[in-house]
């Protein structure tokens, strides 16, 4: 690989030193009908946004700042010039907001499934990326916002729990819209890199539980989760009520939260409440870093600690497992 | 669109300005089985290459240096893990050459078509990107190498012509190799940008009158063919007399071939011809740059003039059509 390329295969996306200080930072992500999302739980418009919003926590989650999209889209040859056009608007709802541009795609008809392949370019200045590797010993584990709420979401829209119809309205309308129109963190991800805050970085894509081993084994560190601090909303935690689930199990397996989970060394955690602050964005300690060798277990709330097992989505589990847009 | 995207959608491939005086080249592909490609005439080995070849392709007809390339794949799951190594055995052989690296990439399962998205990146140095939109009436129109042979490949790997027998082994390994190892013209398109010969420039996917007339469109001009000038290889020729095709059709309607079209100052006429020299690659002028009114012509041998119409690779045809990489 040549030396200009600091970040590799195997973080959320790659980089490439640019002249001077800056560097770029490129990601990609693949979409597949009935394994990544089915038409009957997420429209055309919200296929878009999250088609978007998926590349763009990538680039979060590198401290990146997103610049430009290439869209190729795989058509079955069923689909209306108007779906294709409210794909569009809610990608370009998903971009708009950080002057994020389509520079070029291609497409192609398909004889059955509709596939969309997004590449994300961003932007690094001065600072340098976050990776997943960089977690220490000793380091605290954040975790932005609340998590499993994008579950929930995906279940109200399956509808096949008739125990959730006591769900408020305004809970259901929260976590509808936290699978429909997750927020990528750029904010959050530009911050911890410029002010250097993070030690190691990744987004939340396929559950807490699938997600943090990735950065545990390539940063070569073991982890102890507190489940009392696991960060979960008021609608989350009145859904899982109804529906006889733990919201910490909800928070553990949730995919698609697209919540930014990063390590900081204690000395930063001043510096990450305020920030915390500032955005308007709960950024909550939620464990340790601890030595490799004791490997990656939750402390629960009477004290016993059990193993961290991935529930988190894996797509080549076959048929029957609920497509979600989870990756990596 | 920012001020640093100097090319956007519409060409080969997108340029955004760099620090300093340099710029990057982006461009992506979607291929999809059935459409593009069968599992028949193309193996996993010269799948991979081609996927690379077509993206590259787009950055020499930008006049770009290869740098990077990112990878999706859907992949149906009867595939095997030997068949997804030969993809990248044959990506690989095509980016060898020319120190290109994959930095990243995804996965998905497919329910039932395999398709491929590549997504390459260039880099211009001192020189601009050679646009479709440049060509200038008076211009005298080139391409490189000869036309025709792989569609001629493809029809001998489809085997439904029992004439072909008749073809010399050395002559239909040569159309063979046109189809399955197409060269994509890198050097040829760094020399143009570089000495600045072009004034506009793309390739040939789609065959010369499928592709030829967005060139003609993006600079708003017409253009007069010579049909006798158009170089077509001897085994093409000899493929041609015993099907009883015109060399000249399969010249202008083939597919893939992967050469670069691009127009010229008559006063560059001597430097392009030592380059072609240089570089061991034939470089034809095969018309000139008229106004736009003129339309877009052939002059046939007989001194006759026709409208030049287009006979490429259309996707949207719906399944009769023969599956092709072509694109655009």
């Amino acid at each position: 690989m040549p030396r200009e390329v600091t970040v590799g295969i195997g973080d959320d996306a790659a980089v490439v030193r640019a002249g001077g200080d800056g560097a770029w930072v490129f990601t990609t992500d693949l979409l597949a009908e009935h394994i990544h999302f089915t038409r009957t739980t997420t429209p055309f418009l919200d296929l878009g946004y999250k088609s978007g919003a998926a590349n763009l926590s990538d680039l979060a989650a590198m401290g990146a700042s997103p610049r430009y999209l290439l869209i190729d889209l795989a058509l079955p040859l069923t689909l209306s010039r108007a779906q294709v056009l409210a794909f569009y608007r809610g990608l370009s709802a998903v971009c708009r907001p950080h002057q994020v541009c389509v520079i070029g795609g291609d497409t192609s008809a398909s004889r059955s499934d509709l596939f969309i392949a997004v590449t994300a370019i961003g932007r690094m200045d001065a600072a340098p990326a976050i990776q997943r590797s960089g977690a220490r010993v000793g380091d605290l584990v954040y975790v932005s916002g609340t998590l499993g709420d994008s579950l929930a979401g995906l279940t109200l829209l399956q509808g096949a729990d008739r125990r959730t119809t006591a769900l408020s309205h305004s809970a259901r309308r929260f976590l509808l819209a936290r699978h429909r129109r997750p927020t990528p963190r750029i904010a959050l991800g530009l911050a911890l890199a410029r002010h250097r805050l993070a030690t190691a970085m990744l987004d939340i894509s396929d559950g807490l539980s699938g997600d943090l081993p990735h950065l545990c084994m390539r940063s070569h560190v073991g982890v102890e989760l507190d489940a009392t601090a696991i960060p979960t909303s008021a609608p989350l935690q009145h859904f899982a009520a109804l529906t006889g689930r733990s919201p910490l199990d909800l928070a553990l397996q949730g995919g698609e939260d697209y919540e930014l989970l990063f390590t900081a060394s204690p000395a930063n955690a001043t510096a990450i409440a305020a920030l915390s602050r500032r955005l308007g964005l709960p950024l909550t300690a939620i464990g340790r870093i601890t030595r490799k060798h004791t490997g990656r277990r939750l402390r629960l709330a009477t004290g016993t600690r059990r193993a961290l097992t991935v529930t988190g989505y894996r797509h080549f589990q076959g048929p029957s497992s609920p497509p979600r847009m989870g990756r990596r």
